[in-house]
């Protein structure tokens, strides 16, 4: 029943469909391991936001993290 | 007064702009149906997201649903 | 897949169980009616918001719509 | 502390990446001058929706406000 | 038509009805000043988070800021 | 930089201030690992709502699992 959003930022490579694979799998097992929430039940979406999209302490980000 | 967000994958035919009208003024009618929400003060955000975005039980969406 | 929010002020007499049950059903019909999304695939989250919470138009909103 | 979700769509001249700084900027001075939160850890995420994608009053968004 | 969604941790002294009147009214001003968007577009939802449910630099937030 | 909102139903036990403070760890953890992400960037929201609010395969979910 979980339902994890994940926005972020690309990395300085940008991020690869295996990343994003690892991503899901990963933030569903942290759900299983600390809630016992069997991962069937997780929905995770990721979202990427461009970097000029991105406010971190009032300002604009300058380059990928 | 409601906003609802749909996140959504795209269907094997990709989701066209009628389609798109259909679910905003559907959505918006069943706020006033179920509660009297004129449809008048509801938002509808539709977010479509990538099929590498999305995980379902632990694993990446490998093709359109 | 979808994944479906609803952010909503109270009404007048308030959100009863069964009322966010016919929510729940009706946006899943909808994407079911309008996508084909089988409304097995479809999450539903509603999150009841305060009215001191609510801003529209710049103001607070006064009483519940 | 504060995380700002600003989800829009576009205006008839488009949104520049500078005007994206000076919303960034803006939000995060609100937040410090209401609740004295510091800008430093004000993070603000900008969600730019394509118009088909928006619907008011159970209507697609028709030409950028 | 800009939604804008503050999620934000309590202070010491706690949110006031006042300060979310203003946190509305100084965004929406915000977005009609850099974006030429009328105030009566504009929709602010302020989600108040648990410190317990906050974490930042991979930590839960100890204390109000 | 990344932002995790974590959604979540209760389980049959409730969830403790320690698990919340494992779901933000692990979940920072992920990021890091995958991504490369500093911890000390990661914001993570974890958002508790009742079952009634919850739609699950167009129903709404009646035990905590």
């Amino acid at each position: 029943m979980p339902y994890v959003n994940i926005k972020v930022t690309p990395t300085p490579t940008g991020i690869t469909r295996e990343q994003k694979a690892e991503l899901i799998e990963g933030v569903a097992k942290v759900l299983k391991d600390v809630l016992g929430k069997p991962e069937s039940l997780t929905t995770v979406v990721i979202d990427e936001v461009a970097l000029d999209n991105w406010g971190s302490g009032g300002k604009q980000v300058q380059k990928p993290v």
